[in-house]
């Protein structure tokens, strides 16, 4: 499964019951959490994350919302007896805010704690079946965007075939990258014979808190889901700008440029007390958008 | 009013619907914050607590339950465009994680924050109508439990009665605190002629973490109402020392030997689901004794 579930949608100060952004991402038996507001634990609680199957933590940027549930996170976790290495990615300074709370309540962490600073747009993870990569959003304080995209051969073994034929296991890697096989008589087996075309490898872009920037573009461009942030309405556009933040007519613009196979629309002002607009006017311009409410999960 | 609004009552990790500790205090037209765990600025949206109205917060120690929530209700109330003064009280360090946390996010708040590092057993808050002072616990890290108390004139003027006299309006102070009234023509008008009893003074104490230590009664003395930790049932005595926390029994006998009216208890760990035998091995102890239940007021 590669998915992605809201564990809070709302900007700023929580609100109408919504909480400050927060998502986890399953992929390869792995959860990933981008961005970790207050309250982020008590949401793993009401929609059954596990928290110790999160591997990689993401924080976008050091505004609250983003953040604030995050020490919280980490102090139960080493309550629960992880053992397992975490590894969060954000901004410079968070490694000082954590450690300095641990320290402050005398806490030595069970599991090792790695607290890796962004700096460059480059790939931050390289795991057997995934990359994760982050690009500079264009907001207030420095802020990142992540992509997550799936690993795969262009090619899967046809089971049923392949029993039949001498090939070696061993030889099946190579079969996956779309080689052909030579069998020890010299006969050449050729590789559609044996395989058949996997499905594409999927990616799941998330834009934190940003402007409307064309040059995200690049970095997300083809993504199989977009989740873009959508503070206000289109008839706020000088505000949203004023604050570092986008309309739905801008992030649904930014899906349609960068070519999305879908959108999800978030990060809603506290303001709005009904969110209904938000997707009706982002679907004028990209019509494959969704709401990302609270306790759902998207399936890429 | 004088009360007690309890907005969280679990130990460590938020589970079984409970959250962190945190409760605010009425008096005086003012709201006083005692702990505040992640999350308590949405149980202030949850039980209708106006944060505007907190103008003092006293924070007992620096374990995340009991503070981890402060820094998103103060950006909050910044982003509220708050314009009072916030006085806030807790140990040393809390000062610095507060302020990395603001400078990061590049925060100005439009009102001024000050946090002032606790030291000594003392009067920290005169108000007009009360004070707050603090006293150790015997935690695994420093620790401060809060008593607040009314101020209160003996005597307060008896309205029908004193009309019929010449006393002026600028000698009702002095007649609240009992003096008698001397008239232009020499005659004693005895206070009791103009004044009627009032009722004592009430008084809050707040004891957070801490281990059973008989040291704390000269604190709590006599107070109307006692708020102690059970973070356990008394069949984990030897637990309860280890962490530096109380049991049911425990709790109830402080109570006693206080002399306190009422018991509330809470800060119950996340291995009971069910607290129900919190409340019944207190009162066989202290029968006064109430369960910490999340949204209750307790009036004294």
């Amino acid at each position: 499964m590669f998915g992605v579930t809201i564990l809070g949608n709302n900007s700023a100060i929580p609100s109408n019951d919504r909480h400050p952004t927060s998502q986890v991402v399953t992929i390869d038996e792995q959860l990933l959490l981008l961005d970790c507001g207050e309250g982020t634990q008590m949401q793993f609680n009401r929609y059954k994350v596990k928290r110790s199957k999160i591997t990689y933590i993401f924080i976008s940027h050091l505004h609250g919302d983003h953040y604030f549930g995050l020490i919280g996170l980490i102090t139960s976790m080493g309550l629960l007896n992880r053992l397992d290495d975490l590894h969060i990615y954000g901004p410079a300074d968070l490694k000082n805010i954590i450690n300095i709370q641990l320290d402050a309540a005398g806490i030595v962490l069970p599991f090792k704690l790695f607290i890796h600073a962004l700096g460059e747009t480059t790939i931050i993870v390289d795991e057997k079946k995934f990359t994760v990569s982050c690009f500079p959003a264009d907001h207030r304080i420095e802020c990142w965007g992540f992509v997550i995209r799936e690993k795969k051969n262009p090619r899967k073994i046809n089971i049923d075939v392949i029993a039949q034929s001498e090939i070696p296991k061993s030889y099946y890697d190579e079969l996956k990258k779309g080689c052909d096989y030579i069998t020890k008589d010299g006969r050449t087996i050729l590789n559609e014979e044996v395989t058949i075309a996997n499905s594409p490898a999927k990616s799941y872009a998330f834009c934190a808190d940003t402007r409307y920037d064309e040059r995200i573009i690049e970095y997300i461009k083809n993504v199989t889901m977009l989740y873009h942030e959508t503070t206000y309405l289109k008839d706020q556009l000088e505000r949203a700008h004023e604050r570092y933040h986008s309309t739905t007519e801008q992030a649904a613009t930014m899906a349609l440029k960068a070519g999305a196979g879908t959108l999800i629309i978030g990060h809603f002002s506290s303001k709005y007390d009904n969110i209904t607009s938000f997707l009706n006017e982002a679907k004028v311009i990209f019509p494959n958008t969704m709401l990302a409410h609270e306790g759902a999960t998207f399936k890429l």
